[in-house]
């Protein structure tokens, strides 16, 4: 057997800290909202390293960019590897960022080389993904496995009354290609941790099994306006309330299941008018639910709706689900995973089999892709958090799993 | 003794409603906050009006309006008569505007009947009586009286970031007269009563004697911002609980003084970054206590505060007072209420004692000027709200009580 290829590293660090300078955010972090001036300036940058790496770049309808490295076999369906280039409002330079560039790294150490491949292998940056910006996360890979319409997507708007697809527009990343439809041979994504378990155990390759089953909810609050002097307070529809109840409750649903690591979070709350002086007669909540065992996050669903009924007797408001969604119950592909087992085992390095507590993009293209995730280490699990710190002497054990999985499976 | 004077009460009531068409809201009611381009309209037609009734109009530099109608004595300090024209954004037609146009309505009525008066007399408009655009309410009334720093009122932000000062400037009504600072000779304000009292009583004219203690706070909530995911609820610190749970505690306090009609209010919750995906770092919630016992509403506050230390420990955040105010402890002045008594006496209108619930313009005057306050009604109390409702067959009583208390006054 040949020796087994391993990528740049310092090649790939040095991407990922080029990248770590646009969209600036809180000190040592980053504020690169999705569809932003800097998620422009991001995604620019992106596309020309892949078209100087010789890809073809094409972006489809709802801005998600695939470049794409030939394989020798021009109708066989591609590997695709990829992750998301936006953050949260206060976000790190890691999370989403070193999955993109790590395929674009694999793709890069293919050229140096001189590696053909049967299959093409892609690089994808999937749009939105946070939903720092619009609700729901990961709207556009969940667009490209059809559990969201484009249109719909298209039609989303921020809370600043932006739409979704004139701000693609606007930052130049409407694009042509359909939106999913096409058959991709397996698809592979790297990701940091976002929990403790790989830092504290001194392992630098989590093989994900799956994810934890999570719920996400909005539930609206209907009131009404009122004087908050001489209204009576047994006469009081005030929403603001009805939702606050509802927060604190959701947050004490958590602590019920806190034993079985089980998280429940109220992680918005918009009331209107919501000024002094005034009862709210509107309020929404958003809140998540979730569980790595689905009976269990199933029961927490239960135990939500009733504490919804609950507070609204309680307020004296209506509270209605206005939209739910679902994901973490995938399980990822076994070949995919043997591969990655197989490549960590060539390399000589440790693994650990870990389910997934965030929501990735992985988990929507499993639903028409064999898919399989990585994950490498960030220090402490920090995320979502200009403190956010991953390392490249704990990174690029991952990116070499990454490299030689994929070029296994594009030349199956 | 001559003939009682009394208003022309179809004349008042055109203005009245030629004034609810300016800043539409909801069905019925209107959306006319402080400063807006719809108060810029109201203000003008005011000034308007007051022109063509002869007086000589001044607006000061936080840009609260006086119309003055000239006294025999140029030298005696004039009596003023006012109320507010902005209202909330989910506002009525009557909540401040009856107030100012009763006023408007004394000048006109003294002219009709070619009647001289010692002092003069003014009509103002105050400033962002609301506080639904620039916290906190009362602001311009406040600064007159010296409660607040006319720098600090201008200084001022709305929630879009822009300032009350360059908001004055761009409606045309940064005035330049001194703001307060000359003696006023009395302080009449006429204003719905914003409660069911009247209404229910069938009694159309209510003496305030005096106001509900009233003490207003903003708590700023401090976390730290992680997934939503991942994050172990033992470590997180979500500024959003904490500020619900703070919500949740006014509210249950405003139930504990429900028996001796206490009220507490949790009117506006803001968080950051309140999105999906991540917990927030920053809250703010603003709220108030009110009670008839001053003793009670500072027994309220202790409760507050200890409500404060229990959310902070259960939601392992930082909450900390920001901001504070108080009105309602002010008691008005005897001689005012005197002269309102014996006008409604000799037009043989029977009153009611009231102690006013809701903030009103006249708590600060009071500091300044021997102050009363006449409240009239309005349907079912509801206020703050586009099914506010108020007659003219029902408030033409209070404008005449305040049209012959303000003569007397003038004449004194």
């Amino acid at each position: 057997m040949s020796r087994i290829p391993r990528i740049d590293s310092r090649r790939f660090w040095q991407s990922v800290e080029a990248s770590g300078e646009i969209g600036p955010g809180r000190p040592g972090g980053l504020a690169r909202v999705a569809l932003s001036d800097a998620d422009r300036a991001m995604r620019d940058l992106f596309v020309q390293w892949c078209e100087s790496a010789g890809c073809a770049v094409t972006v489809d309808r709802v801005g998600n960019i695939f470049a794409r490295r030939a394989g020798t076999d021009a109708g066989a369906p591609p590997v695709v590897i990829g992750s998301h280039l936006d953050t949260q409002v206060n976000g790190g330079k890691y999370d989403g960022i070193v999955g993109v560039l790590a395929g674009l790294e694999v793709l890069r150490t293919l050229d140096d080389l001189g590696q053909k491949t049967r299959r093409p292998i892609e690089v994808v940056s999937w749009t939105n993904e946070e939903g720092a910006r619009f609700a729901p996360p990961m709207i556009a890979s969940g667009a490209f496995a059809g559990v969201f319409d484009a249109e719909w997507v298209l039609a989303r708007t921020d809370d600043a009354g932006s739409v979704l697809g004139a701000e693609l527009a606007r930052i130049g990343y409407a694009g042509n290609a359909p939106v999913g439809g096409r058959q991709l041979d397996a698809y592979f994504e790297l990701h940091i941790e976002q929990g403790p378990i790989l830092d504290a155990g001194g392992v630098d390759v989590g093989i994900v099994t799956g994810g934890y089953a999570t719920r996400g909810f909005i539930f609206e609050v209907k009131g009404e306006t009122a004087h908050t002097g001489p209204w009576p307070m047994d006469k009081r529809k005030n929403a603001l309330v009805g939702a606050a109840m509802l927060a604190v409750a959701v947050n004490d649903l958590g602590w019920r299941y806190h034993s079985t690591e089980g998280k429940a979070t109220a992680a918005r709350l918009v009331a209107w008018p919501n000024k002094p002086g005034i009862l709210s007669d509107w309020a929404q909540l958003t809140c998540d639910i979730r569980h790595a065992d689905p009976q269990l996050a199933d029961r927490m669903v239960a135990e939500l709706f009733a504490a919804v009924d609950d507070c609204a007797q309680r307020s004296h408001c209506e509270i209605r689900m206005v939209d739910r969604w679902v994901f973490g119950n995938e399980r990822f592909d076994p070949e995919c995973i043997g591969l990655l087992r197989t490549a960590a085992r060539d390399l000589g390095v440790p693994v650990l089999d870990i389910v997934s507590q965030a929501g990735h993009d992985a988990y929507y293209v499993s639903k028409v892709a064999p898919t399989a995730m990585i994950f490498t280490p960030c220090v402490g699990g920090v995320t979502h958090n200009n403190n956010e710190k991953a390392e490249l002497a704990r990174t690029e054990a991952g990116v070499n799993v990454l490299l030689n999985a994929a070029l296994a499976r594009a030349n199956r």
